[in-house]
């Protein structure tokens, strides 16, 4: 009876995995728009310039000697190492979420980049793969998270899943599967058993298993598509089937699979991927626009200050949940940590957090004045799933003077989303900073200008550019 | 508010993962019963046996070749391989659940060892290990998946998750850190860890990814207990903390949080683990005992059946899904097929499955003869879970002659239950017939042996008998 229930409820959904499969498959570099293209080179280097930044942290220092005895032909970003594509995929999964610089999509709700491309590029020394190859796969391993994303809705990041890991399984899945050629078929398989290697949970935010996340998914993305093509087998319905992916990792009742799969290939998700300009959590982005720029305009002093509320979502406290963060990790996704670092420095940047400036007193003096609050219209689920998509859910700041001022303003998408987009110089020097910290300023210039013609290099010529 | 009423229920609940951490950590050999040393050494036989049953099938012939490129200590069984820990415990995993011939358990709703014993044999080499630190490596593995299995409930399964592998995860992590040495902060990391990993979707269930799954838990295991050691860090309430294992893997309001750390090391959950007598899903046990003895017992006329009704829970006709199995993997989920060979051969054996036999009208010839479903007083959810962990969940079978004699019979656990003990002889015919597939008679008769008193031994004195 209850087989009966389950297989009547599935014919109602259309097969995503198998529609979904076909198309990564197929994706050409060939069949991409222009703007797409440029798109993707923009996000390849920004996330790969933020896991070159990573270089000095914990997570960096763990995940780049974990694999020393394991070697292979696939770099370790940040060391001389070079391992299996897998480890690597896993290493440099972790190095590229671990500073939580890396860029953003409303659809995902989630990190596309940090999961996809270190699983493309753990397989692009072993198979010889040109730059045209690596946009192709980037773009199909983006475009898949996206797509799951708009199937799940909100509701699945709602339960607390990590879709950075969840959704990005898929994404690199299916980005490793468009390198490694395979065709729709095996595409599916890959995706059968990335289904069952899913996971994430949000618990784990504030500690270094949350940028391990990402190198989760990029390590399994490797791993299905691989054992795919060895000829491991997969249900054909793992994603929309019975106890499969959507029955467990969201509310059935409120999925959204028809639209997941409507005009494909029309345009990318990428190219509303959303690059940061500070390293923290995105959802305190658009408030730190408002702090520095009050502070850069004068409008707010921060040696006068009474007190500054921030009105955010009840989504964006859940995710920021440490007022009282204990080290960088949790700074990061701390509102009156971050707020007291823009007050304190008139910037947020890599040197905010670091475990001594968490400990010291010249950030954590100023938290005092920083009162996080809910504000009531984005206060329920209902309210904040209305917004949020639509890039609409927005944030308040009241500056309250002790000289009795006040400045009050609010602000929807940060500068850097796609929406709102940051000028290309301040994305060029972010790159260059990052990338600077492991390779030096010369070669972070270089990189910058190989990577902005990628369509016309191999990627051994980048990679060469990585070397110590 | 979101997150204050998240942290008012996580009050309620006991610091699950920290006390089983502790446990599994300080888990030794000498602190053991006899009773729960004998059924360690039998799960430990039991299971390596049946991976090597596997040496002949499509999944092992993958994972077999699969790790070819990446040398390392630990042995793929089956195979002239050795390759990294991680890598051999996914392939021997995988292979210790190819046939579905591994043993159970009823608190963990699952299959306990395959995960286990795949993650401590891949770390024992490199550790030289001795027999008395496997035993106690095994047993922390097993109570952890018990443990969680009583928590979480039979809502977690009921949800569509194959335990053995999200479960078995933590298994696999307890073993793995207990082998190497874990103290309880370090196994929590891991823990913590292996909660972000944890994974595995019924609708792969009659695919190659079904026996995939233990090797997934067995490699996530390894790596989340090396990670924890090497100095990755996780949540400390990933298990039971807001967002966490509990909320996203069960339904919270069912949870048996407290139940699940009563009495720790009072008995073992291992001597409650129920070994296999026939290679097939464990749901159609009680039916194969009641159609191979009537047919021994002569109350059963195969070639004069009418028709066999099968009576059972509709937890089992939803796991047993396959009324027209096309591939030796679904036919171990299929009841007419299963019923069918009994009918066939009067008993059901590793023989019983392969392509072939599946394609052949031998056994399916008869699959017309057999009536599955679902017993009207154990249709719900609630009829079946309340007997079902008490092993009370019977099977009827009524088979109807065409002489117009009628055998109805009912039977609740099968042979080999810790219920209902296999008698010891028909275990040790068990292991021999499985190991003797890959190692030959003799050898499978040193092994044996050797394994009886595995505490007295070094692992590697077993692990040569496993030469090719």
């Amino acid at each position: 009876m209850n087989a009966k229930r389950a297989s009547d409820s599935q014919k109602q959904r259309p097969e995503v995995g198998r529609i979904l499969a076909d198309f990564c498959a197929e994706l050409k570099f060939e069949s991409m728009s222009a703007a797409a293209v440029e798109a993707a080179k923009r996000g390849i280097a920004d996330t790969l310039s933020v896991a070159l930044a990573a270089k000095a942290e914990e997570v960096a220092g763990v995940m780049g000697g974990f694999f020393a005895e394991e070697p292979g032909k696939a770099r370790v970003w940040n060391t001389a190492l070079r391992t299996t594509a897998r480890n690597a995929a896993l290493a440099n999964g972790a190095m590229a979420h671990a500073h939580d610089f890396d860029d953003g999509n409303y659809a995902m709700v989630g990190h596309p980049s940090a999961p996809v491309l270190p699983a493309i590029l753990a397989l692009a020394d072993e198979l010889a793969a040109s730059g045209a190859d690596i946009i192709a796969a980037y773009a199909a391993g983006v475009e898949m998270e996206g797509r799951l994303g708009i199937a799940v809705t909100y509701e699945h990041n709602g339960r607390g899943w990590h879709t950075t890991s969840s959704l990005g399984t898929f994404g690199a899945a299916a980005a490793a599967g468009n390198l490694l050629g395979l065709d729709g078929k095996l595409m599916l398989e890959a995706f059968g058993i990335a289904a069952s290697l899913a996971s994430g949970l949000r618990q784990n935010f504030g500690y270094m298993t949350k940028p391990l996340h990402a190198g989760f998914a990029a390590q399994n993305g490797v791993l299905a598509a691989k054992l795919a093509k060895a000829g491991m087998r997969s249900s054909p319905n793992a994603i929309e089937g019975h106890e499969g992916f959507f029955d467990l990792f969201t509310d059935p009742e409120k999925l959204n699979a028809d639209e997941a799969i409507r005009d494909l290939g029309l345009s990318l998700e990428l190219i509303r991927n959303n690059p940061k300009l500070y390293p923290t959590c995105s959802l305190v982005h658009p408030a730190l626009d408002l702090v520095t720029e009050g502070i850069a305009s004068g409008e707010i002093v921060a040696d006068d200050l009474e007190v500054i509320n921030v009105g955010v979502s009840y989504h964006a406290l859940n995710l920021m949940r440490y007022n009282d963060p204990k080290d960088a990790l949790q700074a990061r996704f701390s509102i009156p940590y971050c707020i007291a670092a823009a007050l304190a420095h008139g910037d947020v940047t890599l040197g905010s957090f670091s475990d001594q400036s968490v400990a010291g007193n010249e950030i954590r003096g100023r938290m005092g004045k920083v009162n996080a609050y809910v504000h009531p219209d984005l206060s329920t689920k209902e309210q904040f799933e209305k917004v949020y998509t639509k890039g609409a859910a927005f944030t308040e700041i009241e500056a309250v003077h002790k000289s009795g001022k006040i400045h009050l303003k609010r602000q929807s998408v940060a500068v850097g989303n796609h929406q709102y987009p940051a000028p290309p110089e301040r994305l060029r020097r972010k790159f260059e900073t990052c990338a600077a910290l492991s390779v030096g300023k010369p070669k972070a210039r270089d990189l910058w200008n190989m990577l902005m013609k990628l369509e016309t290099v191999q990627w051994s010529e980048v990679d060469s550019l990585l070397d110590e």
